[in-house]
């Protein structure tokens, strides 16, 4: 698989030149990657009518079919979160601290793009979009492979974005389309060249991402997510987020798949519960094979607890470390559970639904990460930057502050600003 | 071995207690660590006697050796460390960002504890002492695995710190040392439990370490830095900057492997730097065989170069993305240098020698990361934190936010505060 090589090679040059470009230039790509897709419209919508076809013929799920299928509605929504990425401020050359460490001795850390960015992505042709709109923004280039099912829509996509973004002035090779799961496979190979991999799918696949490359994977193996229903909770509060959390999109990451009641609540807020997502259709299991569980569909485990710490112990021996919720009027209940549970997100008189990229106002997200290190939650332009510690001196050698009697450092913190700019 | 995954259990319970434990109780620990290991310091050094008599015996290499001895000087600077760390700011409990999604809707990414940090290190004992310090203050349990050389010191550490911590108030098994080398390997399993890995040693020790979990890894496995000396180098600075790079510690990962030499200076440059190289001692290498090479001696490569893009792309290719450096007096040549080269630090008339946890200014490290994701360079206190998204809403649902006519978000920034105080 040499040529999957010879893609990730050009992404890799392709990263380093984006990664000079100005601002306006790589938010200009973005409005050019918009344009065209608008541009290229009946043709994508046409691709996209053949793969839907396709995908009726062997029979795929109603579901999926569903994802995969896009509207000219759908595809206006969705460039027009492209042009709000172009919007969002420079996530890249931003002075996080500076410090003085010696006269004319200046240090800064810089946000800087990541470099090479991979994305395995499921039938959804919007990411096809969305992901190449932030990692242009954030001077990334990508590498994107799509679900087979989606594979006519997504070469028409991707063509087009490749299009656009040359004529902008951008090398068309920091957004390309990987080919069939061996390509896939093949390109994990390759960590000298590729900085960060994002799969998004079932949570064997995530694992099994992990387990096959010593490429960084950002992502979520499973969302199992929490609702507490602490003994102060509004019962109404109580009884809407515990639903509009599990029924509001039962196959989505954030959706909840265990509700916890305390034991003081419970007489009062059972029986107006299991009414409730009875109504809905929820089934309802108990017991200890329920937990943690990911139902993913309209099943939910309920137990009940003696208070808050045991609620937050439940969580963090349960849960997935996506997102969890506490309803309650008592502030130290709140306290406690923000402080003690381990997850991503950690909610309070909130639904767990909320844990989005775009709800959280991030513009768009390229996935959500259960892990604890580099982004962590849902993921947007600032998950795709890392940084850069810039140190300007005049001439200054290391020598002169150690030994025996060695020149101390100054670290006097400095307003963050150019790293380059004479003061 | 299950006693090891038992170990990282308890690392883990202990980790979620004292992430919950607040600044002064962090901080205190620190500062008891210190004071526990200044009490003990007679059986702390007695132990490294027994450890460098033993490596002696062994006929450990003489830099080794030297690395190994702790005196009761070594053990006062370091100890003088951990107390800079301990006054510190919290790198925990503070918001990053705020934004107000919707009336009575509050989003705020707020810094946490990582969990369970595993650090395998080389010979050196003052790493059983910073390390420790450096994960407690930022809330982390961590699980130690020094040299087989140094087994009777780390241990006598370890213990003083154990008993130090737990007369704190914090849990002794917040601090566990691993032992022997089938332990660690062992505790790479363990990715359900265990949040990072920080390996310290050489580049195969490393990349070994990287192949064989799935927990992430924090580190470097080659430091391989160049100095560039541009067309308008200031001679004087550029000598003094490539010899400084180059002997101060040539085993260093920051020390400088490679100079490159504008064209247009080499007439003027390259007799004086030559002579300087060789009068340190230095042995000087050239052609495409020396590049790219981690000598870790009095050896360094040379390459003259065409330009400042030449340079740049003979960096990117050839290094390690550590620490490299320019030395310019034309601000073009320093702006394009710090925007193109793809390193954790990019130095402007500095010498890489500065790229170290201490001399930045953050106290100490837990190591050097050339890795894009999560802390890039010297890693201290902020590296060994995460996020967490805490949302705090009136009983919001996401339903209304969705469909044919959506609540709209507000999405409006907020100043960072408390994100449980009530407004």
């Amino acid at each position: 698989m040499d040529f999957v090589r010879a893609k990730a090679e050009r992404a890799r040059e392709s990263a380093l030149k984006l990664a000079r470009a100005s601002d306006a230039t790589r938010a200009a790509a973005v409005l050019a990657l918009a344009g065209g897709l608008e541009r290229r419209r009946d043709a994508i919508l046409h691709a996209n009518a053949e793969d839907v076809a396709a995908a009726q013929r062997d029979g795929l799920a109603a579901p999926l079919l569903s994802r995969l299928k896009l509207t000219p509605e759908k595809l206006s929504l969705t460039l027009a979160g492209v042009r709000q990425v172009a919007a969002l401020p420079d996530p890249v050359g931003r002075t996080l601290r500076a410090t003085l460490l010696d006269d004319g001795l200046r240090l800064s850390q810089v946000t800087a793009p990541l470099g090479v960015v991979a994305c395995v992505f499921e039938s959804r042709p919007d990411a096809a979009v969305q992901i190449p709109a932030l990692t242009l923004r954030s001077g990334n280039a990508v590498l994107l492979k799509g679900g087979a099912e989606a594979e006519r829509t997504n070469r028409a996509i991707v063509d087009a974005i490749r299009a656009a973004i040359e004529a902008a002035g951008i090398p068309k090779d920091a957004v390309q389309l990987l080919e069939g799961r061996a390509e896939a496979n093949a390109l994990l190979a390759h960590d000298d060249l590729v900085d960060l991999v994002i799969p998004r799918g079932s949570s064997a696949f995530v694992k099994h991402v992990k387990a096959s490359t010593r490429i960084p994977v950002l992502g979520h193996a499973e969302g199992v997510c929490h609702v507490f229903l602490d003994a102060t909770a509004d019962p109404r509060q109580a009884i809407a987020i515990a639903l509009d959390a599990k029924v509001d999109s039962p196959s989505a990451c954030n959706a909840a798949e265990c509700i916890l009641v305390h034991r003081d609540a419970a007489p009062a807020l059972l029986p107006a519960l299991t009414e409730a997502l009875r109504k809905a259709g929820v089934e309802i299991r108990e017991g200890e094979g329920a937990y943690g569980r990911e139902w993913g569909d309209m099943t939910v485990s309920l137990a009940v607890v003696g208070d808050v710490e045991e609620a937050i112990a439940f969580v963090n021996r349960h849960g997935s470390k996506h997102t969890d919720a506490i309803v309650t009027r008592d502030p130290e209940s709140a306290r406690r559970f923000v402080a003690g549970v381990d997850s991503a997100g950690v909610f309070v008189n909130a639904s767990t639904r909320f844990a989005d990229g775009y709800r959280y106002g991030l513009g768009a997200e390229v996935g959500i990460s259960t892990s604890k290190v580099h982004a962590r939650g849902p993921v947007g332009l600032d998950g795709l930057t890392t940084t850069k510690w810039v140190l300007v001196g005049e001439g200054h050698t290391a020598a002169p502050y150690q030994g025996a009697s060695p020149r101390p450092f100054r670290h006097e913190p400095l307003p963050p600003g150019d790293p380059l700019e004479t003061r």
